[in-house]
């Protein structure tokens, strides 16, 4: 990975230049005279007290987190993920550095376990049933980390025990489109077990489109030309580079929905209503067991079968073919099969969130949250612990302002570590769902910091319109790490922008989809959220992913050595995160520009002008009233913005100003409808759910649209597209009426 | 009406005297000089403005108001139901007594009305087809206004159209059990035409009853045991009596939810998605048609077969028999049948709501909501007239107060006139839908006074726990109708009472079903709602309701001669409803005392205790975590309580107040769970939802609990009964973490 170390390298020797500018910068104390905190003082951002945050956030202290959580596995529930429960308490509660008050809550959840006793196998099984190769059951111990005895197997949670056994065919990424595709040409899938690659769709999705075709077993694997840049020996990888070797294997929950299986939209305490296991929907249908790319080499590269297209061809190093079966000529006899036997089992357990409160000064019932997950499928390093080392530094700046009386916030600030996140963001969810009343009434803002560092080239923001403004406030006074002198904004514009029509050029703030612990924060409870990370240069590498994700190789050397040597991404990180946790906790206004949205309608309502109207007249369905609804929400958020800069020029009444910000705060849930998706579980918010259908525009619409098209007119499906329609322009007239002046209707 | 008609003189002559003291009580003006409305000032209720609001209420001006309102029918969408639309706009909208806008919201709704070709018809018909009998198809024309051509026909509205025919069978109310009771003795149903007598159950439970034992059609009247205390000779009833004369019929609507019956969730605007009307659900499934009582003598007293059991018996003067058919020794020959026809049709008509606005002063975001339906079945006088006199009088009185600058509410008052009420509260409903966010958002409570007059003996209000307390506290200093002393208060826990734990005796508050315009606030968007009215003397009448409620002689001279001659007891109403709204809208700290719900879950608990804890230990299910829920409520809210009491002591800063009384507006909303009860159309109030189940608990718990009883272990209806208590716990502990210190999680 020469492009990662030498990128590495360069940040290595300018961190410490960079950490001195900054310093500089920052750390001249400038008089913060502790101010008794009055609820009736207009107290608004101190940028003292920004500074001195910014200042003190270390790079070498996270660094000392780091090593700390990652050390030993953490595998939700177990005792190491108990032990760090302790740990956060124990930073939480520190006398000299902690926060008000911290505490723990637990859950009765729903995991899956492989079988200590029984291991999960893949085999290659002659005719004779001999058994002519196994996979590895375990990574290699390349460090010394991944002989510990807690490193859980490599599995794929969820999945459900069986021991299937068929020939092997190659299924590309398993989406619908690779099946049909193999449909098509003929090749046979019943009783066949695939081997597909990790992409495309998500992970149970694979196991799910494959028992359409009555697929026995599913093998996933990562093809180093999707993770590593096409490189796959030893010697190219880590420890000699960020790689992923060649026995990792990527763990990961196939559970399709999120939160606890059985308690859907109820906290998972123990007296609480359970659905039964045996019925309950969304884990993969069939076995399915994930395997390094060494092994799915020798699986592939033997394949009989004509040629799998280009575009599913991989870097191992040979032709991939469709199989089924292997080649007569191989190293298998003919009619070997592949023997897969999975032994995963359901267990409730006890999985801990802790939650840390900062009271606010002012507004203590305004609630920023800020969040990460703690536990990992193994050490974890990178995923999560990069983010909780960055939580637990942001904490401690804070907390010591806070008990040194230097500091309390306006509003109250809420730190959470949750728990089980890699088996569905079951903590997280949890605490929405026992929270849900107080979240939706008084939660300003949630900001998910998960994988900090990523790599080492830009900031990398998602989250909902509403906080682009802050995100970006933040990310221009704070220097990006590295030689440069570009602010984190100027550097981040550099590597990924869009043309606003409204500002011009400016960072992608990606879209949140739920691959994080803002999921039910944003999709359930309407609550604007965001998440941040520094992350690669897509012009030298095309890894799906950080390469070691979800394996035994995601350590503390790892990214000490290359991911981040020096934690300078990680300080910007969290000068990032902790501003914009500043910035809205303390500012009088909220920093939620909520006219943002009138882009993002815009937006979407032109790609429904340009591709749906057609086909939409056709059926007689207009899209005139959303248009209308698109320019009352517009001309509401212009003349809000107008009683906003009329407000800030003047000397505001308290009352005022909460009212303001109660309608910014709120905005964002006007876009909930709980009705909306009946099959979309936790997802009612209507700009932000999945999209299925292939048109950029409002989620609901495009999909009901793709459904739609090859039915007759009056079928059902244009009756949900009307549906939706009607859905959507209630919603935003609802935005639209939020954000008028509050006495009118 | 012996008893009605001296209690009708009594309060006629104490009228003259009440008011003179009360005039002299509240009239003297005190000096209300005209204080400029400031932000910052921590506005609070002002004693003095409450004194002259209570003096300038007019009886005489309700008096005149009712006679405008009541001068025609005014069905919903006719003619004069848009007329008034304009007499309320008018009135919102005048400089001198207007308020500071009005305007009006149209939705297109689904209405049933009847034939004007096709007049229905309830006949005899011999055996060879020739009409021997036919029902009065119009009310007699006993004072003139029951001739006006604008009087809509006696019907079923939503019952669908058809021309059954069958032997006429006795089934007392309609409902399950009678219709159990009728197949227990061998009566065939199949194929039958029913007489059912109002009362029991709702309207439309009687078609749909019905039709499982295949019934043909329904008729339906109104027994005079149940509304004339016996009396049924013309010399008896209207306009000898407040009695209902023998050809008065009950209209209605016989739709079993409520709202637009196209665009459920949905506001009903022209371009809203709208179900198929003929797949809708919710309709009666068979042709049904009410009657007179005149009418409906002829038919039953005349009935073969057994006789019906005591409690089904009437007093239409003989003995009521079960059918099916006629005597042989009858007016009617062997096998003569009945023939109902009916041609009731849906049409979508344009339904207005009149809003109208006081901006608050101080926190204009907050609203109290006021409001009535305009719509009547005839001429309304009583239903909703004589509430919406009120609703006219109590805003000429504010709208006065205002424009002469002498008071401005620290909170925003919404006034509403709501369209189509009698077809299913289908104008509040289709508000609760377009302003949903918004009212979830900002609406501290809603006051409902829809029929402000049924009789003249005392206070009754329902309402949701919160509200009791301003709703005493209001009639506490409002002196009574009628020649006692006593205040409304006094007068009121004279007729209903009941021993409260906490505070000893207090009159009864009764709760909210689906009767009025408060449904949908309450049961749809959890905000504390009331209904306030004044009523019978329940020892002197049995009498359902007001005899001539939804026929044509329900008028001006009705309500002026025999329901509150002197118009003392709307005077009354118009008092408290205008007290209660103006401690709402304009204390400092909100008026609801969310605590009283401590006693509600409490009550719900021990009868859950009492009577369920045996069946659900059976089945492994523990009122545990219940019992855990309601003690953490009551501990909160007793909490909240010393912290409110400390607040008034000192001088509050506005944001804590502002703070602590978004916990007690948002209470209410806590107890909401959108998938608590997914087949009851918008009930999503955990406490308040319709109970089918005999034991008087928390509904879901106790419909759950009634429909597991006789299943086995395992059942589905047994895991409902666990998915309920989670839900309960849920809401409970919800509840009470809102009122907790709002720093704490």
């Amino acid at each position: 990975m020469q492009c990662v170390k030498v990128l590495g390298g360069v940040v290595g020797a300018a961190a410490l230049l960079g950490l001195g500018i900054i310093l500089g910068h920052f750390a001249i104390p400038k008089g913060t005279d502790s101010p008794a905190p009055s609820a009736s003082a207009p107290q608004d951002l101190d940028l003292e007290i920004l500074e001195t945050v910014m200042g003190q956030l270390d790079a070498n202290r996270i660094r000392e987190n780091l090593r700390e959580l990652s050390k030993e596995p953490h595998l939700a529930t177990s005792l190491r993920d108990e032990a760090l429960v302790q740990l956060l308490l124990g930073r939480w509660q520190d006398p000299e550095s902690g926060l008000d008050s911290a505490g723990t809550s637990v859950y009765e959840v729903l995991l899956s376990l492989p079988s200590q006793e029984q291991p999960n196998r893949v085999d290659v099984v002659g005719p004779t049933g001999d058994i002519l190769f196994s996979c590895q059951r375990s990574e290699e111990n390349v460090t010394g980390e991944q002989g510990d005895p807690n490193v859980v197997p490599p599995y794929a949670a969820y999945a459900p025990p069986g021991t299937p056994q068929g020939l092997l065919v190659y299924a590309n990424q398993g989406s619908e489109e690779d099946f049909m595709e193999l449909q098509r040409r003929g090749v046979k899938l019943q009783g066949s077990i695939v081997l597909t690659r990790y992409g495309g769709v998500g992970r149970g999705a694979k196991a799910v489109n494959a028992a359409k075709y009555e697929v026995a077993g599913v093998l996933v694997y990562t093809d180093p030309g999707d993770i590593n840049d096409g490189k796959s020996l030893p010697n190219e990888t880590f420890p000699y580079s960020w790689g992923l070797p060649p026995s990792g294997v990527e763990r990961g929950s196939y559970f399709e929905y999120f939160g606890d299986p059985l308690t859907p939209y109820l906290p998972a305490h123990p007296s609480s209503f359970r659905l039964n296991s045996d019925t309950v929907s969304g884990f993969p249908p069939i076995p399915t067991q994930p395997i390094g790319f060494k092994d799915a080499k020798v699986l592939l590269c033997n394949l009989q079968g004509t040629s799998a297209p280009d575009s599913w061809q991989g870097a191992l190093g040979c032709d991939y073919k469709l199989g089924p079966g292997f080649r007569p000529d191989s190293i298998f006899p003919e009619h070997s099969k592949v023997n897969l036997s999975v032994h995963n089992r359901l267990e409730l357990r006890n999985s801990s969130n802790v939650v840390g409160i900062i009271r606010g000064a002012v507004e203590p019932d305004r609630y920023v949250l800020y969040g990460n997950h703690r536990d990992s499928w193994v050490h974890g390093a990178v995923d999560p612990s990069t983010g909780t080392a960055v939580l637990l530094e942001l904490s401690r700046v804070l907390g010591t302002l806070l008990k040194k009386s230097t500091w309390r916030p306006r509003r109250s600030i809420v730190f959470a570590s949750w728990g089980a996140e890699e088996f569905g963001l079951i903590g997280s969810t949890e605490f929405t769902e026992e929270f849900f009343s107080k979240l939706q009434e008084r939660a300003v803002a949630y900001i998910n910091v998960d994988i900090s560092v990523f790599a080492n080239a830009t900031l990398r923001a998602q989250g909902t319109p509403p906080v682009q403004s802050v995100i970006f406030a933040a990310a221009k006074q704070i220097p990006a790490p590295g030689p440069s002198s570009l602010s984190i904004y100027d550097n981040w514009i550099r590597y990924s922008n869009r043309s606003s029509p409204v500002y011009g050029l400016v960072p992608s703030l990606g879209t949140l989809g739920a691959g994080s612990d803002y999921a039910p924060f944003v999709h359930f409870l309407g609550i604007s959220s965001m998440d941040i990370a520094y992350t690669y240069d897509r012009s030298k590498t095309s890894a799906r992913i950080y390469p070691t994700y979800h394996t035994a190789f995601d350590t503390f050397d790892y990214v000490d050595k290359f991911l981040d040597p020096g934690f300078s991404s990680h300080q910007a990180v969290a000068r990032t995160a902790g501003s914009v946790l500043l910035r809205l906790s303390d500012s009088l206004f909220l920093p939620l520009n909520v006219s943002d949205y009138s882009e993002t309608l815009r937006g979407f309502l032109q790609a429904a002008q340009q591709e749906l109207s057609g086909l939409l007249e056709q059926h007689g369905i207009s899209l005139g009233p959303l248009v209308t609804a698109v320019e009352k929400f517009e001309e509401a958020a212009m003349v809000l913005g107008q009683h906003i800069s009329a407000l800030q020029k003047g000397t505001p009444d308290p009352l005022q100003v909460r009212m303001l910000n109660d309608q910014l705060m709120l905005l964002e849930r006007t876009f909930l409808n709980s009705r909306a998706f009946p099959e979309e579980r936790y997802y009612s918010h209507v700009l932000w759910a999945p999209r299925t259908g292939s048109v950029a525009t409002f989620p609901g619409l495009s999909n009901a649209c793709s459904k739609a098209t090859n039915t007759g007119p009056g079928s059902a499906a244009w009756a949900e597209v009307q549906r939706q329609l009607s859905i959507l322009v209630v919603a935003l007239e609802g935005a639209a009426a939020t954000l008028r002046p509050v006495a009118d209707l």
